[in-house]
């Protein structure tokens, strides 16, 4: 990479940019990483049930707490824990409280998966 | 996935994740994503100059503080907040005091990039 130029990378403040924006369920990308998207996503309430068939989806809690229920149980999450939902599984987060999320997920995510309505964003906001 | 065996995934404390080894600048599995790791490592003191030709690298800081130095600047990061570094770019973390750190690259990537010495870490443990 000699004498390429190079663009020194910034660093992110994961709070700074949750203060950024209200909006329930609607992702925002905050870095970029190889194929994939960081994001932050404030949820409250439930989110619809839904697959990804080609990409796993991590959700790291930074802020409150999360429910992440499968058909089959329910796994919840409180700050500082993560979940890793594999492609193919059905899965339905739901919040009973404001919760702030970090996403880590291939570019080629779409929010609502195998489903689409109007919680889909067929293009995320950068902030 | 009709018909597929379904694993359950389970969550991740990160804190316990921690808490399991005391080694710095030997990075654990503790997820597995698409094609990526996501990793707990500690750190203390100056880590080597490298970079990695293809791989784009993100540093969390869970606790304390980092300084991630570029050839041409240094980056303070302090809890809950992150850098990309991006593949090409040489690099090198220093910490004054132990901070924890999640990583999060591809499975491809060698710790020390373009160096081999002794902090060369061919295999990486999984928590």
């Amino acid at each position: 990479m000699e004498g390429s130029v190079v663009v020194p990378p910034g660093k992110v403040t994961i709070a700074e940019k949750f203060a950024l924006f209200d909006e329930y369920w609607s992702p925002k990308i905050i870095g970029e990483i190889n194929d994939s998207y960081v994001e932050a996503v404030k949820v409250k309430g439930e989110f619809v049930w839904h697959r990804h068939e080609l990409e796993d989806e991590m959700f790291l809690v930074v802020r409150g707490s999360l429910r992440m229920q499968f058909r089959d149980r329910e796994i919840q999450l409180g700050e500082g824990e993560f979940i890793i939902v594999p492609r193919g599984i059905e899965h339905r987060p739901v919040a009973d409280e404001e919760a702030h999320i970090l996403l880590f997920e291939p570019k080629t995510t779409l929010n609502t998966g195998n489903v689409r309505n109007e919680r889909t964003r067929e293009q995320l906001e950068r902030l």
